[in-house]
């Protein structure tokens, strides 16, 4: 591991150093864990205590920071998380794969690959496709007929990138992710379901992250798209003629239904899901486990299934949490006034809600099940 | 692209003409970005403004479409887009692989494979697996000990069809699904679970769809089985035992979990849930994000968790938006009847609840998390 | 098929054998499909009707069971599905795959390999790996350079072990699993979200199982864990620096974001989430669906989005099922009263919920979509 002094690291963040700049770090670690070689980085007040008690040898910390009595070197900054978040590659540089198309990679002819393509072991690459300059394609990857890959992209291990697909330049696509895969489309006909053939495309901005075993969808006649910067979290399920504007964060397990249309900045929590055909503004805040089966005004901020403006869900939460005593309340007018009712007992479905939930089954012809 | 006269698609699906039956068309496209040599489709009334705009040289339209002054050529039909999907074929043909076994793949002895059948790089097939005529598997894929694979199937990149798997034919596995994996079977033991070993099939009929990265378990003792004509959208996990019936559609991210039995012809929406050992009857219709916990009989429909009668769940919801005007109206009784009382205020654990939306955090020892 | 007596089978479990000791058997099976030379077991009271009906040649049975004129030789034991298990591998032994290293496996420079480790075709093993003795690794999965993985450990089709990821002794990671792929972390930068490097680590324990297409990421710096014996159904997500305790259960589709901590002992019912930076006590109960957004405490049991007890949560969807009644009440009392108010009609967003369900659609640029 390289080692650096605490004014080489100063210098390239822009800190201002108060203690010992000769000081020599050889890595990073969070506060708790971090010794007398180690940087580490304060940024809000939930870490002040793990702050006065760090072992680390230095400290990025607010320009704001006192030092009161503490021994290790602080490196003020305007943004301690983005100086460390620029910091840890120094210490721990990209694991940079072999260049060059392995021995076991089949490339079709007609595939262009670009200069610094590093293609690994089983690697498959059909023709037509194009891959660009300094792109890693981790083993295992496919690559289908015709598709266009960026500059400088990271592919990790058994990706799908289908016929077609478009990426832009420094996209990321972790393990087991499918890009370009046919959407979910049928018209009924007399013989049962008959399938609309999906020959729309996927087009993917430059820097997008696509988490591992997420599922995007081509379009059925126009096209998927995802806006430059967007970030997707594992297992997140991109309906086709879905429209993902730029800079937006999806959360784990997310699903958006076909043609769906979500704009710049929107955020969704995890397991939240859109219904089909829908627009939600730029700007949306989706809490986690939402269900959007109405538009969303942009900035909107949504929670519950069917979604609501988030602060009606939170308002009815509180009441829904009284209601017991509502009833009681409402028994005791009746009362007064000569009125009937009363208080419903816990029904049986209530009770079977926790079927949901894993058990060490102990019964018959199946023996164990979630 | 081949092109073809209005008449030659009129007559492959029965259409009468309305226009030029001699103009020539070279592709399929939606309303609003088709040009004077597409076909686009008319389906109903919110297409209405789209089809006035398009630039479309022919549209398919219903029987009952009046011609009232566009420019197009119309091809009447019973179907609009049942026609469209059939003709999308003609300009789109089915990409076909190479033939043959690729010099990558890996094939036991003693494994049956049909005639022109097409297996991709790096596919590997266990011993006793059959592969009917006519099927093409992608790059990749892995065909286990035993498994039966029918004619004319069509297995995209990376799937898994384990050992003894049986699947129809014409069955559709789209990458990265998983078909016939163990189940979720333990017995507590004085040592912590026990794994039951899971010794049943897995038995799809044909011309089922299975979308990506689908996990299908195998059954405990008994089969796990999917009937005829089935489509599973992306991400949906099947838990061993279960029984799906025939020509069900279920969306992504549903999970039904160990030895549930849905009838044929059930619907799902997006992220549905379904407990164990529960029996949904024919033709349901199941919510998206519903979480079912008791038996819904044939065409029952349901939302909500615990789910419950779709309009019952509806009829909550709207209730449950009146809530607090419900508090206020209880506490003006009792002013007047002189009893106690009040509305609550909204609960710390109600703000929350954004916590399950994805931040770009500001925190100490964990840079950055869902 | 192996076959073995009654009493050979009753003596590896303790039994006491009621009929015939020397029966042979020749497999297992359920109650309602097994025949003459089959063992089947009987372990509560809902499959009383079963063994009275069932064509077993013997039957597993709790020590209490009375044989009151049933055909089958009992075999009574304290735990009958426990002893079960057991006895089914007998019948059938885990297919052993080929020893050695497959020709078309690819092993870096560097990596070790224990003995008898099986090696599938297209696996690949980077520099710096290591395996231990005895463990099957499935065709296409790759390790990564200096991951350490235990002996005795099964891993399936396509499974991906990122570097420096460790597990356990006997680990079995099913098909397309990802471990130790990047967590969701970003920091905003000025030109939109900044990546944060995930150099943390991923370790796991002994005798865990991790369902097919799971994905868990490594630790943003500090690492990932998952304790001893604990076992993740399909489709499970586990965020950046999660640490998760022994012999907890968890079911399919389940999300933990970053930094989250699960006590031992927790099980999770399907598609439950839990937000990051919070703590679950040890033997907690989380109902299928949840959304967890605060602390549970130690055994705990908890339901509803946001999640509470569950006590509470059931008591909450009992009364909500009579709202309507109650807003009736109201009304009743305020005309007694002179009061104004009335029921709410169901709006228009509830009845466009139903758009979560999949249909097979009629409309028009996207042919048909979830």
């Amino acid at each position: 591991m390289p080692a650096f002094t605490v004014s080489d690291l100063a210098r390239r963040v822009g800190a201002d150093v108060l203690g010992d700049p000769d000081r020599r770090l050889c890595g990073v670690a969070s506060l708790g864990v971090a010794g007398p070689g180690d940087l580490a980085f304060f940024a809000r007040e939930a870490m002040r205590e793990a702050v006065h008690g760090t072992r680390a040898g230095a400290v990025l910390a607010p320009r704001s920071f006192e030092p009161g009595g503490v021994r290790f070197t602080i490196l003020r900054v305007d943004d301690p998380q983005l100086s460390f978040a620029r910091i840890v590659r120094l210490f721990h540089p990209e694991p940079v794969p072999a260049p060059g198309i392995h021995p076991t990679a089949w490339i079709d002819e007609g595939a262009r690959v670009g200069e610094a393509v590093s293609l690994g072991p089983g690697v498959v690459v059909e023709g037509g496709a194009r891959i660009g300059r300094g792109t890693w394609v981790g083993p295992g990857t496919f690559i289908g007929r015709g598709a266009r890959v960026g500059v400088g992209c990271r592919f990790g291990h058994a990706v799908s990138i289908l016929h077609g697909v478009e990426l832009g330049d420094r996209v990321r696509v972790h393990a087991g992710a499918r890009i370009g895969t046919d959407g979910f489309g049928y018209v009924p006909g007399p013989d049962g379901a008959h399938k609309v053939p999906q020959i729309g495309g996927c087009v993917i901005g430059a820097d997008v992250e696509i988490g591992a075993n997420c599922t995007i969808d081509r379009g059925a006649l126009d096209d998927t798209r995802i806006g430059d910067r967007t970030k997707l979290d594992n297992l997140v399920h991109v309906g086709h003629n879905v429209r993902i504007g730029s800079d937006c964060l999806i959360a784990a397990h997310v699903g958006i239904a076909g043609s769906s249309e979500i704009g710049a900045g929107t955020r969704f929590g995890g397991q939240a899901g859109v219904a089909g055909h829908l627009r939600i503004g730029a700007g949306a805040r989706i809490a986690g486990q939402t269900g959007v089966v109405r538009d969303v005004p942009p900035g909107g901020q949504v929670g519950g299934t069917p979604a609501r403006p988030r602060r009606s869900w939170l308002k009815e939460a509180a009441y829904l949490g009284r209601l017991p005593d509502l009833f009681q309340r409402v028994a005791r007018l009746e009362r007064g006034s000569g009125a009937g009712g009363g208080a419903p007992r816990v029904r049986r479905d209530g009770s079977g809600v926790g079927e949901g939930e894993p058990r060490v089954r102990r019964d018959g012809s199946d023996a164990g099940s979630a």
